[in-house]
């Protein structure tokens, strides 16, 4: 991405998303500072100042959406009745997100910035916690909770990837149906 | 991690590496650069360019053992007869190899600087792409793409996760498990 001009007015709260977000995409979160965000518009960094004061806020601003929809999915799935239904709500949920989010979903795998404003936000880390533990508790001990690591990675890389030319409702689909294969799950 | 002393006669080349896994690890390999290596060590960029001139050279370094390891596997399921045992045999060395590495192959995916170094090495590209189709080809089309690429990031993602007291077999052996699960592959 090359460098913009100058924006007039100064930039929107939703262009220095997007601007992040596209520099996290090239560096990952933990590669991208505040003052790079910055230089990509063509500004100083007190002229962002007034929208974000650290790359953490704007990290949050991107990952709160998320989390929120994470975590009204984990309270929908803990309603249902014995752990198989509900790591299976919660897995079409997920994959569901996972396929309408398919370019900020895998920015999130195993980025340490991520993980460390994650211990930051108890709340969050809670959200997060809470869906493991619904997959997981599928199949007790250490073989449900390395199923359901291996399922909330991969799901979420799994739909950064570019397979051609794959809608998103198909592409939902594949996801949740891997995704219950794996946790031993009934394809419906 | 703290700053360590300066080393006397200057790092050799595996401090240099050790130095540059932890700080991989703290802010992703995209987010370190090799003057953030060599001010770890308190010395001056110029010290360690006896060993490393980039800091993809030092990434190369890394990464060089585990996908020559790849390599030999991909090479040896490919011998093997029918999709379903070529898979078989890659997924049990690629669960062994990350159980093996727990520390290190979680870093490796989903980040940008490894993406990058990948494209500029197209005989590791090669590797990696002919590992994708060696646990794709179990089931055509795009289900099979999907769930490879979720058995590859997740195995290498649900390798890095403490278990607590998990010993490397186990963990392998979990991993393996997984992964079969996910392709259809019977558990033997």
């Amino acid at each position: 991405m090359s460098t913009h001009p100058v924006e007039v007015g100064g930039p929107t709260r939703q262009r220095l998303i997007d601007v992040a977000i596209e520099l996290f995409k090239q560096h990952s979160v933990a590669g991208t500072s505040l003052q790079m965000i910055s230089d990509e518009l063509g500004l100083t960094k007190s002229a962002i100042y007034h929208h974000f004061r650290t790359r953490d806020e704007l990290l949050t601003a991107v990952m709160e959406p998320l989390i929120g929809e994470v975590g009204a999915l984990v309270v929908a799935a803990e309603k249902h009745r014995g752990p198989r239904a509900r790591a299976d709500h919660l897995l079409q949920g997920y994959a569901a997100l996972a396929a309408a989010n398919r370019e900020l979903i895998p920015l999130f795998t195993g980025d340490p910035s991520v993980a460390a404003l994650l211990q930051a936000r108890p709340d969050w880390a809670a959200v997060v916690e809470r869906q493991m533990m619904l997959l997981a508790a599928v199949e007790p001990g250490l073989g449900g909770q390395v199923k359901a690591t291996l399922v909330m990675s991969g799901i979420a890389s799994a739909a950064g990837v570019d397979y051609g030319d794959v809608d998103e409702a198909t592409l939902r689909d594949q996801l949740l149906a891997a995704g219950r294969r794996t946790l031993g799950l009934r394809v419906r």
